[in-house]
């Protein structure tokens, strides 16, 4: 939808697996054509691959676009090291990992908003080993990209990446999941809207987050672990009426938070 | 405001510290009269007292204002438990608890809202060891004016309310603290939508959340093991690499949290 609403003379090829959903979408505008198959029929000259797919099923749909023809291929997931390691030796292939850091909880061509990343963070990852400031071509190419449709692009390393995002959203998330599975069917009735905020992306998909989770587990079990410790800091302080210790972790937290606005 | 809004010819006689605030939140006309503390000669009679101060101030005031004529005294605490139990043989006074599930990390009169209550529920206590559906006189009046703005009243033991609001309420707020609190302020540029929800209710005062926590610390602290113990699943089987469980442990969540849509 951001490509087709800003660049309306630029090719957008869908390829998935659901014939009526994809005849859809090109009739709702969002594609200028479509395929059930990555194959090189579909694919135009000089085009750019974006892998939007379930971590991962990425490094194998990656292969097949460039063995298609592909000139370039990203993807948009939410790891990024294991992507890397499942395409085995990188540097012989025309891919540059992208996450952009934008999305809700929602899937499906309905919910396209050609605005969703107009401002919003991408990361764009430069080649495991290389100098994180290092700029290929390719990859001033893919940050040429997200910035044509409004992203701000930060480069990193995939580790670096998989590192901050364990903390900046896939924990949050599992945080979310648990906030969600401890209130019983019988109890929502007495939620207000900090639960139901706190919880708005523990609805995500399943096979997604686990994907995700699984994608990116050693800095995601390191993520949980610090959450477990802070947790128990809050749980001691309590059980030991320490009004003033539960009051300074409190602050700590409320005012990370107030960073943001 | 809510009931400014509804009921002009109703008084609304502010009571608080601040002469210049009060006199304030009057020119807005979200007041009728103010005074700077609690005295016979600022309350007009059968009056009904609203306490809406931190959870470990409430029993005081509540003394104070009967003392001072008030018909009858309701509160906005969100525990319920020890306020009673602060307030001693609490079946000689004319004091019904109340906690409407309503409200922001917002304070002051700046965020008022003559909407805020309007189809949200307000759980109403019934007295400490009476039948849950008993409903005094009392109760019933507290029930009604909950009603006449908007809300939608559920009656509870208090003990029965801070056990639910320790998982409804409470535990999502540590949990949003703890989301917020593992995030370092360099990382806060790669944060997204989903963090932004989640740890929205994290940036509260820490003085009124120390008070909250601290008074319900005995359901608070069960809410944290159960937090801790669902937490410690999903690090395990991250660290099984079980991406079955994984998915399983995620779905149940979501799919509880779905039900809220």
């Amino acid at each position: 939808a951001a490509v087709r609403h800003r660049y309306p003379n630029c090719n957008v090829v869908g390829i998935g697996r659901n014939r009526e959903r994809l005849s859809f979408a090109t009739d709702k505008k969002l594609l200028t054509s479509w395929s059930d198959s990555i194959c090189s029929s579909a694919i135009p000259e000089k085009s750019l691959g974006i892998v939007c797919l379930p971590v991962d099923q990425i490094a194998a749909a990656v292969r097949q676009l460039l063995d298609c023809g592909c000139e370039l291929v990203t993807d948009a997931g939410s790891v990024k090291a294991s992507v890397y390691s499942d395409l085995g030796d990188v540097s012989a292939l025309p891919f540059v990992g992208s996450h952009p850091i934008a999305g809700s909880e929602h899937s499906g061509f309905e919910h396209a908003d050609s605005n969703l990343f107009e401002g919003r963070k991408c990361v764009v990852t430069t080649m495991p080993g290389s100098p994180p400031k290092e700029r290929s071509d390719n990859v001033d190419r893919v940050v040429a990209f997200w910035e044509s449709i409004g992203s701000i692009v930060h480069l990193m390393s995939p580790e670096e990446h998989d590192r901050v995002l364990a903390l900046t959203s896939h924990l949050p998330h599992v945080l979310a999941a648990v906030a969600s599975g401890c209130v019983g069917v019988e109890m929502l009735p007495f939620t207000g809207t900090g639960y139901r905020d706190t919880t708005r992306i523990a609805a995500g998909s399943a096979s997604l987050w686990a994907s995700i989770l699984q994608g990116n587990s050693k800095h995601c079990i390191d993520a949980i672990r610090t959450a477990e410790a802070l947790l128990k800091k809050f749980r001691e302080a309590l059980e030991a009426g320490d009004s003033i210790l539960v009051e300074e972790l409190w602050e700590i937290s409320a005012q990370r938070r107030r960073m943001l606005q």
